[in-house]
């Protein structure tokens, strides 16, 4: 039983304290939020004690930390559970700067604990049997990678003034998806972009629809398409492509009912967001940390995973600015 | 919290089983099956304790019994229940004896206990979202219902001997599913059967091929198609046509992966059998006997949509041996 | 080249004179009808000439008739033709008197003349692919047949008055697919039916809403579900199960185009009825019958197949009335 | 009735003989080609007379021509049945030279000729129903277009040497249709691109598997994906996105059968190439053509349509060359 204490208990802090309630592997021990009485909260719906993040790091007990907590906070929390000795799981991202990035991989790796990235969507069942496919060799040998991922809508402004831009938060997890599919390293990132769903988004000096081209020392494509808008529900979709075929995960719906009337065809739509979408690979995702924990597997997606990531977003992000394509650093 | 027993630790009295230990309405405290190894089994998974059916019905904490045996158990334990003032729920069939069925349901009414049966596939989320689509008047006024239902493969001789044959045993679920849909009760039912599949089947006086028709007082149709066989999977989907359109519930696929080669397009299977592909809705079927036990919510399928299901099985077995259509009594 | 003249200018035989006028294997001469101006429209758009009757059999040159006209006319029509030795295509039905299908079949047989009837569904492109697969041993051997057969919308009352009813008229059809694919003749068929569409039918002694069960000698069944409704298009699809696997037609839509929006997902209404759906195997049909008449390969379906799906039409009705199970005879 | 002469005896060219004989506007009274056994099998085909490009353009009976010769013709060709006051319908490329097209389109200004090029996929059915989804405003106010355009395999080297490479030969159908759908023109190109399928083509200085990105004045973006090979067959879609939801126009299939057995679900292929897939738009392309010709309806897509799309062309190309994103020109 690994004794687990949970940073943030926002929505997605109260899901994760759910699921780790609920798994037969954790035990979660301490909630711990700036806000208090959403840390109440959340403690009493899973049988947890509220604490400080000092409090929390210091009970021996406590082998594990999941952090959900604010994008401005998981540096300091993950060099802090780092010197504690305790295993990292970490939402994305570790940090917007790839110094404090490169710093808190330095510290994981020097105080010997596994430091795991919550990159949840490869652990979706879906895109886990496409690449199943690809590894196996359905298609042959790999040519092109293409990712649609689109919100259903646009968060507050407030959040994108701190999100790092569309590449940082929002493209991130396709950015971590693609050299997931890839199994090679991009050496090349064209990016573009526009304002064209809130205009609010475009006077933060960010873009809420966005194009990238990925290339790989050996040739192999990807492009993402990323929106902050899809009206009809959120837009997941992989597609592959090699020398003997192609292989996609199209999205899932909310029921497998069609209903036919005079107006045609209609089907249901996927599910509204992440939390309804990746509720099973949210689940698998505790599974394998605590595989790590348990029987020192090395985490998968990594910290190092985070950090390639985070610059395939930086080069982006420079591509945007400059017209040109971009090696990512 | 209802503290629940639970009869039979087969292969879904396990899932049963598990699913009660891990529901928040519920406390598994009793685990009850002739083969002690198994019903340790499951008590040790589940941590509940192994005891005699006279035990488990005498501990005045008990408060509700889900009966998951052989069938041929069924109706005394739901008596023996029902005479210690517990809630039953209880797979289906209730009894093969129309007779034994009919005096069961007179004793439960008389202890007052809730008798619910486990016609699992109203729970469905697909066919609940057909059944609204349906309730909503999105295809108008019903008129037709199709239904098709094969098992991945036929079961072993030694269980079709004592199954009741086909009608009684698989198709019993369809018969519910054609009565909740249809909103009417069948008065004339068609029944045709071969033996295609298994020859020992044939032998054994049953069929394992079997189409049905049946008509409602107002005129409304159903047709129904069962085979012990399916070798691309568990095949379940509904059909309903009405005055403005239709809806069906296609299959639900193992993932939505797609892979296009040579040779064609080629999607998954749907999941393998009756405990993969109704996971969810044997929790939703908790979820509803916890209701009726907690909140004294009539049980719905009860006891006597156990009792009607198998009037329209026994008329099923009597068209196929007189090749007429036959009204259930 | 053949020399061909056409009965009937209505809807059904404009679209076959124009077929007939584009098709390499046919000069359309001629085209008759007793309503003149309907003829004569038709003959202007095919380059054709106007005759009456006696006058197109009496040309030597006319090789082949091509009889579209009302249904109490086709017996008449194929023993003149017959005793003018030529070759017949006929729409369905070829009468519906058993008896005199019969003196048909006799007199085309004595006159040496190939009988071909218009069961144009044989010669749609998706259901060839699906008896392609059934003969390719794609499913193993075959066990079941399920055939989905609804109009658009009920004809008039005058066309319902004289069509034979619904069986003869419309499931006829469907019949003859079922003995197509099955294999086997039927030996027993069971028919419910109910008049839910429109009352005057009901008024008129037919039904709108049918189903039918047929079983061969070996075993193999079938189900056929038809309406004379069906508000989302003209709902036209084979579903065949076997011991390997099963296979199935869907219907065709108006094109590929899928609309997702806050409603969910769209797709387009299958084409609108049988003109617009079965335009290719119209021309197809043509064309065998065109190999029949030139290369003297027996036509298929044949006047005997016509007469055998009339047989199990009339069975049909002979059940309905008696509510028994009948052999067609 | 307009009098064509067909250049090019090769396989489009055969095509588009047999669509111009079995048209009803059209009589095809001259086919050429430097080949003159092509010519002449197509001429016997068609009822056509074999003629020189001197001896066709001299008739003054003749008022239209289609150019489907190899592309090095192209211009002179245009230039001179310009000169002779024929209407013009010219398979894509007009020229690989930019002031080449430029003197061709001013040229048959001059002439007063109508001058149409020869991209047929705007007359696809399931394009045009996407493109009337868009107008009609189905998805709202457009943003993002999503090409995917695959050849089932690479064209010989041979070809593959005069072809001006794959943004010139192959993409030119896409920023066509991307121009096409945008409804604005794009302002910035940036193209990427590997040699993965056919090293000869890379030897070449080609790439086989190509992306790129379009962005329109106003931020409209759109994505490209190209390769020279998809071993499932000719992959032709077409994805639109706007601010109320989506639209796309996923592949034709040869049939509508699907089989499922033990290794899953199976459907067909898409048919194997543009002759194949194209069949129907290419004879609504000689609708198009005949309207413009008879009722001086101004020919769509036209010279000028050509010209941007090369232009498109012209732009990736030097974006693939720099590395940059290159405004066309």
């Amino acid at each position: 039983m690994i004794e687990i204490c949970q940073f943030g208990a926002g929505r997605i802090g109260r899901m994760h304290a759910e699921n780790l309630a609920r798994h037969p592997a954790y035990r979660l021990r301490y909630v711990v939020d700036v806000h208090e009485p959403a840390a109440r909260a959340v403690a009493e719906a899973t049988g947890a004690a509220v604490a400080s993040t000092e409090q929390a790091l210091a009970d021996p007990a406590v082998g594990a930390v999941l952090i959900a907590s604010s994008t401005d906070t998981h540096a300091d929390l993950i060099e802090a559970a780092a010197r504690a000795g305790k295993a990292i799981l970490c939402e994305k991202p570790i940090d917007l700067s790839r110094a404090r990035v490169d710093a808190c991989l330095a510290l994981a790796h020097e105080a010997g604990v596994p430091l795991m990235v919550g990159f949840n969507r490869r652990f979706d069942g879906n895109f886990g049997a496409l690449k199943r496919a690809l590894e196996e060799g359905r298609i042959g040998r790999l040519e092109l990678v293409s990712i649609t991922s689109r919100d259903p809508g646009p968060p507050p402004a407030a959040y994108i003034e701190v999100s790092g831009g569309l590449y940082r938060d929002m493209m991130i997890h396709d950015f971590d998806l693609a050299r997931w599919l890839l199994g090679e390293e991009p050496v090349e990132v064209f990016a573009a972009g526009s304002c064209l769903v809130e205009p609010e988004i475009g006077r933060l000096g960010d873009v809420d629809t966005a194009l990238v081209i990925l290339r790989t020392g050996s040739g192999r494509l990807c492009q993402i398409s990323c929106s902050r808008r899809a009206s009809y529900g959120y837009d997941q979709r992989l597609e592959v492509h090699g020398s003997k075929g192609m292989a996609r995960a199209e999205n899932v719906r909310l029921s497998s009912v069609e209903i036919a009337d005079e107006a045609g065809w209609h089907g249901e739509k996927p599910p509204h967001f992440f939390i309804e979408r990746y509720a099973a690979a949210y689940r698998a995702e505790l599974d394998h940390f605590a595989a790590c924990v348990q029987e020192g597997k090395p985490p998968s997606p990594s910290g190092e995973d985070g950090r390639r990531a985070l610059a395939l977003a930086d080069a982006a992000v420079e591509s945007l600015r400059t017209g040109r394509a971009v090696a990512p650093v």
